[in-house]
């Protein structure tokens, strides 16, 4: 026998340092490791599997909705990027440039993609041309490149994978559609997926994509109450398609231009599920998005073949009922594997030893909350896809009520900055909807306003910042 | 009605033009678009949606035999590409190189991975420490840039789509099966899912891959006579880990070196299914790769309603048996129907209309060879199954034996030019070894050596180019 490490004493406790904390998940439960070049990260093997599991999850709904895989370059020349300039202005400074190719200095510089928007246009060029051409529902799954000057594994880094959806419509209120309702997924994602309740609104100015008329976000708040912009989904009107020349002809042969949108969720989400429903003793995955959703302890089955027979063929019920499902034959203890898989966050654990075998039982625990349930054996594996949902749900509801305890409505300046400071989350405040505040409040307590909510109704008169008149609902906070 | 337009006219035909017939497929078939970048491609929807349909069964299959996804950077430093000294002779002169990030120009430049072994040698030298780490199997789908020359969509272009396997062993033993199961595995996908019979073989130390011990290839002969290089498996030894200093305990406290692979197949398969199976009316998709294996032709049905609610009532019955099937409702005429999806290579028609109907008929067409089939409109959803393996079966007997047939023993080097030079395809002749002899063929008629079989019986005493002592079956081609 192994000797019986406890590793859960390895990680730092939230209280302690949440970053620390963070770091110690990527790096011991698996996620991810650092790469040799600054800023780059390895997605480990359970790390990955987590993301193929959203990718999945929504690549099926993509489809359900008509939407396409496609694939385009990893490099922009520069002179394709420079034909948008607000676009070229937010993005080419924080980019990876190539210069060379083949052993030769290049005539032309080439940005890595930090984002598709330039390279969509100008493929939609090519291939747009009359009102049945439209709409064109594209995504790529793909990575982008941003050179951040501080990177954190999952949550900014250099690289990360996301997708991109672009699509071109032949109307404003399609493209508006589109846009809200690629929104409303991932909110689903949220909730059905992720077990987490994100805020949903629409940036502000100062905060939306460069280049979009509307920004509307997915936003979530971590056990520190620092707020992590989870998705974003841009309506882009025509500005793109007017900078870049694409034109269609409508049913009465007249030319016009169509409406854009774009829309992406990236390995960020990642980040945010340690976050969300992370512990002291490690990561906790709601089901749907763990790699092994149960893992089967047998106990004593190196003195018992019958437990050994008994683990394997409830891991074989398991996996017939559509469960991810393994068990752990190795030669450390109980304990040691207990400890490791609370730190893998594996959401339910089921115990089969000699004793639970003779009274025909065995003992499932739940990892996000502890709770213990022994159930008959023969039919352990029919019940534990309800068990699973159970969690699913337990976990979304926990979510949700710390999500609801970190939002407050702030009527003054100082109640803001104690919120924000203090990790309480959102700092709801009523706001004139000058910029000039924006930047205050990012100078003073460094936070920034996250969305501007769906649920515009005043709670106010004044701007809790500047005191003018206030016409808006903001929700600020601190946010990685 | 739209006018009528034949669209297979506008490919060029094989005999007249196989490069331009090449193009024009993949243009007008929508599988690809060229991109603003010289050398890159757009994947459009069709097109991403064959790799799409190959990733998926190939990735089944390596989850199935224990492998797991991980991603790795997209750019590998200097240093770390310098550390394989005949890796990096290999690979560095064709890089796409980062020289500025954030605008700022680089301390150390770094290049966009031209292939992954450097990166995965790093970051196995991290994780593995003791033979419990082993073995380690990953698999990596992603994109990689190589600055080449000439380009031509799909078979060689600046960027490409593949998987590329990495594994690490405790045997040598453990490592060839590795290397040559997933060889197999290769050639099972030809076999079972793309229709094309692959020749196997080992490839010449001229030809294997740089820093590998061994090279494996699957190869296939398009009909143009020349072949094309479709995947290939490395066994690299201990070479690369003896470089980065990879080693583990092994259960006796001793360390060792572990023994590596790394295997790999691209969206070159495509250009493969586009050579092996097209025809002068467009693409001919083998069913289990095909985006759409039956498409519903309605004909008249904007005259009969009942046309429409049978097209409808089919395609939602085929989708039920599992198969990806449309209807058609554009208002081309049926004609234009025909030839459209004979240019996107449907593998199957069924026609639906008021005549057919009124005898409880539809007519199935099969793409690949125009057999027709009249079956009950009632029955036809559960005999599309049985009709898409039919074709399949038949594609790979097609190919099957215009491979067999271009497979040419030959005695003397004047055979062997004029079988390369011809498009008669392979030249198979015995051999001394001496790759002075692979220059010369490859100086004299551009051909090269593509593998040296698994059957190595001998024919011949003597080389059939330079007339020495012969040891080695070897078969030379034109390639792409």
């Amino acid at each position: 026998m192994t000797k019986n490490v406890n590793k859960n004493e390895s990680i730092t406790s939230q209280e302690e340092n949440f970053s620390q904390w963070y770091t110690d998940i990527c790096l011991k439960a698996g996620l991810m490791d650092y790469a040799r070049a600054k800023g780059f990260i390895v997605y480990r093997p359970y790390g990955y599997a987590i993301w193929e599991l959203v990718r999945n999850w929504l690549d099926g709904e993509f489809k359900k909705t008509g939407h396409h895989d496609v694939y385009l370059p990893l490099l922009i020349p520069e002179s394709l990027m420079d034909e948008e300039k607000e676009h070229v202005k937010g993005f080419a400074p924080e980019c990876a440039v190539v210069t060379i190719g083949g052993d030769k200095p290049l005539t032309e510089k080439m940005y890595v993609r930090p984002t598709s928007e330039v390279l969509f246009c100008d493929y939609f060029k090519d291939i747009v041309h009359s009102f049945r051409d439209l709409p064109v529902k594209d995504n790529q799954w793909c990575s982008v490149v941003r050179w951040e000057k501080t990177t954190r594994p999952f949550l900014r880094g250099a690289e990360f994978l996301w997708q991109e959806g672009h699509t071109l419509h032949a109307t404003k209120e399609e493209a508006l559609d589109e846009t809200l309702g690629q929104l409303k997924l991932y909110e689903r994602l949220g909730r059905e997926v992720l077990a987490i309740p994100f805020e949903t609104g629409k940036k502000t100015e100062k905060e939306k994509f460069a280049g979009a008329e509307a920004t509307y976000t997915v936003e979530a708040i971590m056990k520190d109450g620092q707020a992590l912009q989870s998705g974003t989904s841009h309506f882009f009107g025509q500005g793109f398609c007017q900078h870049f020349g694409i034109k269609f002809l409508d049913s009465n042969n007249k030319q016009e231009t169509p409406w854009q949108t774009s829309w992406g969720v990236s390995t960020r989400l990642i980040g945010a599920v340690i976050m969300v429903h992370g512990d002291d003793n490690g990561l906790v995955l709601p089901p749907y998005v763990a790699p092994i959703q149960v893992e089967v302890i047998p106990i004593r089955f190196d003195k018992d073949p019958k437990v050994k027979q008994a683990a394997l063929d409830l891991v074989e019920a398991l996996t017939k009922e559509g469960i991810r499902a393994e068990a752990d034959f190795s030669d450390k203890t109980p304990g040691w594997k207990f400890s490791e898989y609370e730190m893998k966050g594996v959401p339910l654990r089921i115990e089969v030893g000699p004793r639970d075998l003779a009274a025909g039982n065995v003992v499932l625990t739940r990892r996000f909350d502890g709770v213990k349930q022994t159930v008959a054996l023969s039919g352990a594996a029919k019940a534990v896809p309800t068990v699973l949902k159970d969690i699913h749900e337990a976990m979304y509801a926990k979510a949700l009520a710390y999500r609801d305890s970190h939002i407050h409505e702030c009527h003054t300046y100082g109640e803001l900055k104690d919120v924000v400071t203090t990790g309480q989350g959102y700092a709801k405040v009523m706001w004139c909807g000058d910029q000039a505040d924006e930047d205050k409040v990012k100078a003073d307590v460094n936070a920034t306003s996250r969305c501007l909510p769906f649920d515009q109704t005043p709670f106010d008169d004044k701007c809790a910042i500047c005191g003018k008149p206030a016409t808006k609902v903001v929700l600020f906070a601190r946010a990685y």
